[in-house]
């Protein structure tokens, strides 16, 4: 730990950045340099994995998935004793992800670490572009994992977001041990809107595993998402044109295309 | 125009980026790359502005606001002469911008030209970043221009997130003529959330003029708003703590802070 080392010395900076979907293209130049800054670098080892050519040669603190508290607690421990670290987390640390739980245990700490979030290209962003433009109007994010929020929740938000017709943009569809709240979700959806509405699924966006495909609300299956995928469903009048997908930017026709 | 020059030619490519917020420190290197690559960059003058230290030299086609489909038109038949076209938007262009439009403008026509569209930082996640760790949770994402949306729909959009608990990030608030939408829309959430809500604003994320600001469903005072502002409501979890404004992951105590 060199000259960094004792408490209260250094650096004391937490910076908390994503990686955004994968493809280094995709990591903002600012996120880009606090890991060129970073004395410490920590973070599930897939998301570490994408970014070893920037953070090679540095000191690591990498674990397995779902122990983000305990995590948190890690990088704040050695941002106390005077280091800079960087916490790692995919797309935008912003969105369902890591900024949140930083602040709540560095404030119930009454931690002297200087917190820095910085943005990312979230999941909904990457999606949207490999969708088409699916997002150019109204939509609502919502994630169907059941674990810290009860499912009669979720489910009242699913409702209540296709009856208003958004465009739904759902995280955390499906994994092996949450294998019915996407049918769910779909059989709400079909409920209210057209079985002809499309439904885009990306999973990696960018990575060499990239998958895209689009169906419809008739013909959608949900077995086909897992945790790595986000599910786009289209408004009332989002339409497929040549393998895209696109929600207009409006319902008047106050604009006239040619 | 060189030896790109003549129908059928040459390059026939027309990308899609976004600035993000401002700072060039928020914009990806895949747009700067297209930006790079482009033999003629499209768009407002701002953001042109924004970028001027990429483009310098370059021949760009600048226009006021309020002209996006003649701006499209006139990218579409730049390509369509054999360049590289580069058109930007501010923030993300799979976000309320311009990547739907030239997607319908390009299908209309049949157009051959090369579409890419480049994923963006856009306001919601730069405002997020600014004001702490506001969309750790399911949110609704509402413009309130009526310009191509009848307000009742809008109106309904409001009312349904807000009952079922949703985050709100509030895209073009206010504008001169459009002064009492953004009004009526807080009047909706007071008659449903707590008075103590927390209600952040930015202007101008990561730029000279940025303004950030924090208040509460009671207190905000929808007049601070303009064209250049995002405005984000919390749920009923989000608080406010030093200085920021978080919404915790979920509604349960199944995780321990420590």
């Amino acid at each position: 730990m060199g000259t960094h080392n004792g408490s209260g010395g250094g650096n004391q900076i937490l910076s908390v950045v994503g990686t955004g979907p994968g493809d280094l293209d995709y990591l903002i130049p600012a996120a880009r340099k606090e890991l060129e800054m970073a004395d410490v670098v920590v973070g599930y080892r897939t998301y570490l994995e994408l970014i070893h050519e920037i953070i090679d040669g540095k000191e690591t603190v990498s674990s397995a998935m779902m122990q983000e508290v305990d995590r948190v607690g890690q990088a704040l421990d050695l941002a106390e004793q005077g280091r800079h670290v960087v916490l790692v987390s995919g797309g935008d640390p912003g969105i369902y992800a890591m900024a949140g739980l930083v602040y709540e245990v560095a404030g119930l700490r009454a931690s002297k670490v200087e917190i820095r979030v910085v943005a990312g290209i979230a999941a909904l962003n990457s999606c949207a572009e490999r969708l088409g433009a699916p997002l150019m109007h109204d939509f609502a994010t919502i994630s169907l994992s059941d674990l810290l929020t009860p499912w009669e929740v979720i489910e009242k938000r699913i409702q209540a977001a296709t009856e208003a017709d958004f465009v739904l943009v759902i995280y955390n569809p499906r994994s092996k041990k949450r294998d019915w709240q996407l049918t769910r979700a779909i059989e709400i959806m079909r409920s209210v809107r057209a079985p002809t509405t499309p439904v885009g699924m990306v999973r990696g966006a960018t990575r060499e595993n990239e998958q895209v495909s689009i169906s419809t609300l008739e013909t959608f299956k949900p077995s086909d998402a897992d945790m790595q995928t986000t599910v786009i469903i289209g408004n009332s009048a989002t339409f497929i044109n040549d393998g895209k997908m696109i929600t207009p930017r409006g319902y008047s026709d106050k604009y006239q295309l040619s």
